[in-house]
């Protein structure tokens, strides 16, 4: 490989000579080789094309720099955003708590880019568009990788994940009101009790949703706010006046996204509680769609040996030994990343409580376990949608079959005869495998004609609407 | 001691005779050993006590209770609310999942303290009031348990843990105020940053429990909606028309607090996500009053060998062997209450992501844990906040001297003369134990006018209003 | 109440006079409203009385303490050992998190009881044994904390943990044995899968608590070595040459444990990993038994509309509107001890990891949760076997209805006709609802003489010794 | 791209052309688009490889497949472990739980190239080598992917994690030895205490790995236990009697590592609990090593308003703005590293707990949070190693300035003149700004003599051998 000599501040580094990436991304690649290359997320790149681009703009506004860098300095951000440059940011989660070789990744890959689009060679003559200087205007790393991570988190969240949710919360909405009159068994503790209908069992899903989006979306608020403009202790020292607010406006222009200035910058580059609170909402909605998911693999188990009282849809061979086996397997992929979602949300509470004075330095591992979550969560509400969940269907004879046998229907009885009588009832039937309906009669508790008026099923799951 | 015989569907059991349970709290007793006796949180008996009460007010309303059993009923639940009856309730936590058994510890317990109340003696003749079949009326464990939670979760965040945080961020906010022109070294990565002010830096901290209080207050309105008319499955069977909004309205109105009817009682049985969401905030404040405690010990740290910018409280001696010493103990006892807080949020995870069909059965653990925390969440703030955060002040002297000695304030001179000289002063400075200045004048970069001129701490702090 | 004045090195202080304790105390108890009253686990204290004994042994054998003094220090350890001084310790878990306080309570409790025992009056007179002085000679609270939580930890592990799972294991490993040639339908992904019998599947409870015991036990010789000697920071100051090894010996004797002197000193006081090592354990234990407890209620599950293969005791009845309902109960009280123990695990994570400098001060919360853990999973698992696992039996009806009907039982076929065809015969099968006996027939890919030759249940589930 | 048709027991499927994989890897692909592709991880594909081998190695030893055949298979799995066929396992972590389509992934991968190899083109004639009936011969998904599991595991941890812990400890013990004089200040709660040498301090950090080391290797033992020879549900269906122990011997010489047949298979397949224990063992080096790095980052801080006891190697500019900054990255890398371990270990809590019945479905998940883990902790072990601790050098001049100020040797005076007037005079020292020795004397408590006899920082520090 052919190398080209860079420098920095401390001094010579040798670069692969076809790579724009400058002497500190470099000295990151060599000091830090924990996990598989490459692994900062390509969302968070994203995030800062999109703010380096804004910083461009408002320090040009703002009369910091020259329209011919701002545009140089935007063209490479825009191919950044088209993807083009992807080969160009080798660096790992696991380097510096803040970022900073993140963020010099992406000054000194803009810097030398657009020296090449300006047709100079890199590391030849005057650098055109300086990293330090004219790139990182007006920013640190300490407030450009917070910001950067709000941009990525909000997108990924607003963008795929709520969406995703919604597209399965409506289809479980849209099953509850189909089997709203599947009058079925219920069951508590896994017990037999009461009947309800399948579309009641459903509707409870479906508001479980409800609420885990209602609680996601509250916390996108706090996560539109920005960093950016506090620099490197929050003072904003540096920047010019007004560039905050403005710089703000700009991100949320390219964006398309409601982005603000954080009010309290020493808050936004010491903690990121934001991070915290909207992966609160993950973890919740996790927990959520593991039991959704769970009932579901439940409620399909069988064919023969299990529940059965809905059937999911057979999308592969199940096993590689027992042939003709089909299993619930999008229930188990949505299982799994509810548990990494799970783990994750203990990362990010370990990362989010130790900042330390004016900095939290637990930045890129949180941006990359919310990052994660919020894609993984998203992903797989679209294939569990898609699998399994648009194609339930009712296994109606079982499902009527194993209502009609209950012993909880003699709860029914309980506003007629009393608590205890009606627990003989069931008590004796179950011991003598028997009906409720013979052994009421037999004891002498209630007349055959009241217990068909009385024990209906269908009379006890309430009003359907 | 002695014993009176008591019954209930599985036959006769021995009651210590002076006790108002009955036969079902007894085989709880004897079945569920585990952990200390009467873990039960008090805040949920408590929350028994104002919905068996809005019970028998709703029963009677709607035609369903005599009014002599209402007030019968109402009368012990005021008893049990003034505390007089706190020996009653030995269960554990470590029981049936729907606390079941603690729900029936309540109804026995009423009804026999009723019968009592009526002149007559527990066991003997009549039962005035019956356990399952008067107090119980219209209700299951599998609805009643999940509105005491409700109840105790609600009343517990918005009567103690939410006005002590205030207490808190208060003080914080005054002393931000207090201290917003005193200009210190800023620290990132642990490191000499750039100056900021001691009032900014405490600012962050105000800003924390902010965006914690608003998160909190978010997820209240969740966890105002009862569960209470949904009985057994989420059905409402055996309730009368109108049941479960009229109920709803006696407990807000006895708890002065905005319960209301929860639009989808089947979620409200199988799933306890509004617990989780609320708990995801009670965890995000631990999260940021770990930071904040952690910042406070650390600048207060020395007293001859650390930090010490900052003084605290001496609250007590430090040590029983080191004379003299005294230590942030305000700040260990807020910490080790944030541990506990997310050990408890990860209980409650796993508690809420196991529900089975129509019933989660985790439902004491849930709420055993979030009282706790929400507790000690509360306690410790306000601990916190009075014998440590209210006494907070400056070392103006120290603060001084180690701003004046910083080599980042060569920040300063990035706009001036660029990022690559400023680094080779504060370099050189570094290396040879010299002052920025000195090396800046000597290496020819700055006159002493142009450094006295720019480099100023008191300007590096942005706009202080 | 009446008061006495007691002074520590800050000044006095008012304590009610009935009480054994002094000024340090009764500074805590005002200062750390935080939680109920007395939280601070009574084996801590317990903990602490045998390593006040033991050091009083220690220091009068290395000739530092008089044998009187030895003798009336001793004689208070008993009585606290004997539980005789209980409310003495009214100090709650969210104090100094070197947990300093509570040692100064000891302390001061064995000053003034002693000074009672031996006929003078507290506060009255020259102090006959001094808290600092005498009780805690040659101590600090930084060595003896960490030991008092070894002494406890071990002690519970040992004495009731232990022994209670291997009763479990026990149990199970019998259930194993007493069923081993019980056929049954396996289930793999929840779905029907090869028969196995009912030994085989709980033979593999057993192996994993077996496992876990072995984990367990693996943790117990970190947790044997105690810091007592380390003093303030490890290095000994203060003790006479000799103390730590002939002090571990005296509390080795006194509890009938075997405790050694930790080897690092600085580890023992800095870290506690032996805390988080054992818990981890715990942990383990408790994924082990949340499995096992799932398997069972869902094995139980019915009695008609689930898998109803076992039956386990009916213990209490199970609903208090539902009459008639048995619920698996103690599985639910086991699994959610289970979701606490791995609530605490995280907490005991977080203060294990926050150790600095010299000392770690998160160790009060870290006992608690501790002990909480090993308390709860020992009385959980005799619970659940004196309850449940011991009356385990099999429904043998069921059972061999539902393994006969399983179309899985093809896998016999596998190596006869192959995986394609066998995949054939139990597809058609199971879209007919016919057997897999008259489609391998029709299909022409068996005989019927071979079908009732290869496909037996009983040849499919392997060597049962 | 150009298609070619396969097919399974559920019909056809069009897979690209170019690729060896079949119908049921295209159906996993389809169906799961789950995070990015390919995120199996790929020490789970050589796992599989081992053991493929190793089951036709045993398969033709015990007369069940034909020498041909099982050299073409094992051709193909040294291709795969040389890394030459990379491309062709494109599945993700978020599949079927059992992780069967990565199973059948590798079988048709075998099948196919096994059949190029051997002069074939795919798809055309009779299949050579079948996927199910050849390359899964006597295998299930359920015994594959636990065995590859463990391989993966295993591997990992003792070829990389434990030498990388192994070289850090060393790394630190010789620091600990080079350092064992140089008497610096301790610190306890953060603030001053009483004295220890450098050496001692790192002592105990080497003493955490040491305790770490040897818990990690207790756990091997478990997870050296392979299920393969348990088929389905762990009875061994169709497998030739002797087939456990001898696959597991051409396991254990294929891969150089111990591995053993599990005695009881249906934990094997329905647990994961070795993962679990592995993994706790994991946690527990996380929490010493977040102490440890967070423990070093405090004492290098500064350069001038820090601890700045020690040095740590400046390895690259730490500041986009604040030029002449250097951080302690490296510490940063580890801590979160060890926070990303943190919740992996609650992923895997939360997946090991979950199993049902005869299979756990949260392998793919369990394996690759474990791998994870294991690969990131040696990596960063080795990072921290070669960048930071090898370097770490004492600042003698401020050590030696702190120890000599500090109040707290006056602990040196309690066993002379006891607790209590040493506390005042510390105390008045503290209030009076001035040394221990010009209060002790003016208070009339210790003579300049004895003083100076007395309070030596070296003498203070116990035992240095």
């Amino acid at each position: 490989m052919k190398y080209r000599t860079e420098k920095d501040t401390m001094g010579e580094v040798l670069v692969p000579a076809e790579r724009y990436w400058g002497a500190q991304t470099e000295r990151s690649r060599n000091n830090f080789k924990i996990g598989p290359s490459a692994s900062m997320p390509k969302e968070i790149i994203e995030g800062f094309a999109y703010l380096k681009k804004a910083a461009a703009y408002t320090n040009c506004e703002l009369g910091d720099l020259a329209i011919g860098k701002r545009d140089a300095i935007a063209a490479v951000c825009d191919e950044i955003l088209a993807g083009k440059l992807a080969d160009e940011f080798p660096l790992v989660i696991w380097q510096t708590g803040s970022g900073t070789q993140s963020n010099m990744n992406v000054n000194e890959v803009i810097a030398n880019r657009a020296q090449v689009l300006n047709g100079f060679e890199i590391g030849i003559g005057e650098q055109f568009i300086k990293a330090n200087d004219d790139v990182n205007k007006s920013q640190s790393s300490n407030d450009t990788f917070p910001t950067a991570m709000h941009i990525a988190a909000y997108k990924c969240v607003a963008e795929l994940t709520i969406p995703a949710i919604e597209k399965l919360r409506d289809t479980l909405h849209g099953k509850a009101i189909e089997f709203k009159s599947v009058v079925k068994i219920g069951r508590t503790h896994l017990m037999d009790a009461t009947p309800l209908t399948l579309g009641q069992e459903i509707s409870g899903y479906a508001a479980q949703l409800n609420y885990g989006l209602k609680a996601l979306k509250n916390t996108l608020a706090h996560l539109s706010e920005i960093a950016l403009g506090g620099t490197a202790v929050g003072t904003g020292l540096n920047t010019p006046v007004g560039y905050d607010k403005k710089v703000a406006e700009y991100i949320a222009n390219f964006t398309g996204q409601p982005f603000a200035t954080a009010p309290n910058k020493f808050e936004a580059l010491a903690a990121h509680d934001a991070i915290v609170e909207a992966h609160g909402s993950l973890k919740q909605l996790a927990v959520s769609l593991n039991k959704i998911a769970n009932d579901i693999r439940m409620l399909a188990s069988g064919p023969r040996s299990g529940i059965g009282e809905i059937r999911i849809p057979e999308n592969e061979p199940g096993s590689s030994i027992m042939p003709g086996k089909v299993n619930p397997t999008q229930c188990e992929a949505l299982t799994m990343v509810c548990a990494q979602v799970m783990g994750n949300d203990v990362a990010i509470t370990v990362g989010g409580m130790q900042g330390q004075y004016e900095l939290n330095v637990f930045k890129p591992l949180m941006a990359a376990n919310f990052l994660q979550s919020a894609r993984l969560l998203g992903d797989a509400c679209l294939s569990f949608e898609e699998h399994c969940a648009s194609g339930i269907e009712p296994n109606y004879k079982r499902i009527e079959e194993l209502v009609n046998n209950s012993l909880m229907l003699v709860t029914a009885l309980n506003t007629k005869i009393g608590y205890y009588k009606s627990a003989e009832i069931a008590q004796t039937a179950h011991k003598n495998g028997t009906t409720l309906r013979e052994e009421a009669i037999r004891l002498g508790y209630v007349t055959a004609e009241d217990f068909d008026a009385w024990v209906k099923p269908e009379d006890m799951v309430g009003n359907l609407e």
